[in-house]
């Protein structure tokens, strides 16, 4: 059914580090087709085909980073493209898109989305959006989507979830209870035993009057100066001063006006490579090839393997490896140390700032 | 002291596998600078310089490579680049060289190297080459060079050494007892210990005279199709049916008429990848790091790291492993199977062999 007041925001302005050196500063994660041939911003905003056009997708992305959203959405109008001066997280990045949305259409339903998660599949997750856009307008809720978890994982937030507040054709609508930081592995376990618990997949949905209500209760340090900065055109000035909050922790763990949808398909936030063997095909030892690249494996073993079209990769003998090969840079680390990548990109810092 | 009749022939047609993917059938090991900045033809050459000036260095290569010897040594005149239609191992490829060397000067005496060992100091090195040409003037024999075994190596052919023949300055030249092929570890340790083995390095020395009499004497079936076809020039014809015989074993296995003289100092076929931590520099964690790519390593150890200059590579808590990137191949395979990559070779033949 056609709705003309729905707008979707995508959140495009990370700068993580932990898929060096495929992601550079210049090129972060959400611009590469980790999975799949297109990128991932680009398969986010085709997942919304059907539900939300292009005119009412609204991208929020650093100033550097514009060309490469351009790049990925060359159909994005280019109204629909929100600068941020420097990043303040996901609040400040939320209250910039509501007030932008706020202008065109003050009766839009908005869909807040990061750019760089896998969802599938996609007709699953629209019918998900309809019901939350459903459960935002009876309610006046600021509705969060909340994942089943399928395994005891510690990198997630969870929301332990109460009573059902609506039905929504076949989803429904639940009561919040808190939202929980994310757990060690006993109580991840504990959580997910208990079936009352859901990741938190920091997708939202809201009426723009909602979402302003809420912002202007409990985040007025942040909606008040982008207000103001409206009027006079200085994001700049504006932004330099404003607190660098997740919107998480600054509105949806204060506000009592919340509700959440849990869903039951395909999820991924693609948190580092070893999110990769979940969501590519593996070869009969276990190995999986992202990008690509061909990979010829001699007695390997459970490898991750990341390179471009046109480049081989042969293992010989190795276990549980992630090879990374992007541009002038390689990579190689065991599965269980992939964090660790993030002390690479800050040696860069200082031993090699071109190759970060 | 200058001595005109001085020739040098630099064996390049080899064609190994062991160091894909920086070797490739186009550029095998000894146009690559796999230690230092230049290429280990180059360095052959080089380090002769003072003892055997370019226009008596001759090199004898396929007939695809040329333009790789040209390139890596472009003050060669083109008449001493001599290209073998096929390739038929060290026998034919030292006759062919003997032939058109005899044919420059009959009272030549003529040293044979393989293009691509590392020896260092290169002054000592002349300084054998001077003390083999001398025993070979002397005794008209075939003078191979012996080198001092400093590990139970199995991967090299031994000869055991007998009595003083003559002393040449500092060098002796001695009675050859018999080559040994390559010998399990616990006979090469037995060779070690008992001081009467050296390493064969395929290393010679010879008058032009008594090469073509051994050659005449104990591989007929080579010289004589070689001899009849600098006359009617069709070498593609007479290599077509040429037997592929090592020299060692069609010739200085047989003849009596040979000698063998020690050298001590540092000696390197380069046989595999895990030779490089015995010809580089290692950090405090015993990486090594080979043509110029940029090393940063987080609790790494003992790893071998190829690449070219301008390249990163990262390694996050491995050891011992080899990573080669070169083009558009990457190869990580721990050191103690760097033999297999030979089968991945074999398998690009069938499966990339534009990656070959």
């Amino acid at each position: 059914m056609r709705d003309d007041h729905l707008f979707a925001v995508i959140m495009a302005g990370g700068s993580g580090t932990r898929f060096w050196p495929a992601s550079r500063r210049s090129r972060p994660k959400q611009f590469l087709p980790i999975v799949g041939r297109t990128s991932m911003i680009a398969q986010t905003a085709e997942r919304l085909a059907g539900l939300v056009p292009m005119e009412r997708v609204l991208v929020v992305t650093a100033a550097h980073l514009a060309g490469e959203v351009r790049g990925c959405l060359p159909a994005l109008p280019e109204e629909n493209l929100l600068l941020e001066p420097v990043g303040r997280n996901t609040a400040a990045c939320i209250a910039l898109a509501v007030l932008e949305i706020e202008r065109r259409d003050p009766s839009a339903v908005q869909f807040v989305l990061p750019a760089d998660h896998i969802i599938s599949p996609a007709l699953e997750f629209r019918a998900s959006l309809e019901a939350a856009a459903a459960e935002a307008r009876r309610a006046s809720h600021l509705v969060t989507l909340g994942v089943r978890p399928t395994r005891p994982a510690t990198g997630y937030g969870y929301i332990e979830v109460g009573e059902v507040l609506a039905s929504h054709g076949e989803h429904a609508a639940h009561e919040v209870l808190r939202f929980v930081e994310k757990p060690d592995e006993a109580r991840a376990r504990e959580f997910q035993e208990s079936g009352r618990f859901l990741w938190n997949a920091g997708i939202f949905a809201w009426t723009t009057c909602s979402v302003i209500e809420a912002l202007r209760t409990h985040a007025p340090e942040i909606i008040t100066p982008l207000e103001e900065a409206a009027g006079t055109g200085d994001l700049d000035s504006c932004y330099a001063n404003l607190p660098a909050l997740p919107f998480d922790t600054a509105v949806m763990e204060r506000t009592a006006l919340r509700s959440v949808l849990p869903i039951e398909y395909a999820w991924n936030d693609v948190g580092s490579w070893t999110s990769l063997p979940e969501l590519l095909d593996l070869d009969d030892e276990g190995n999986c090839v992202s990008g690509g690249a061909k990979l010829v494996a001699q007695e390997a073993r459970n490898n991750i393997v990341v390179g471009e079209e046109g480049l081989i990769t042969a293992l010989i003998g190795v276990e549980g490896l992630i090879v990374v090969r992007a541009g002038d840079a390689l990579l190689v680390c065991p599965r269980e140390r992939a964090q660790e990548v993030k002390l690479i990109a800050e040696r860069l810092q200082n031993e090699a700032p071109d190759k970060l």
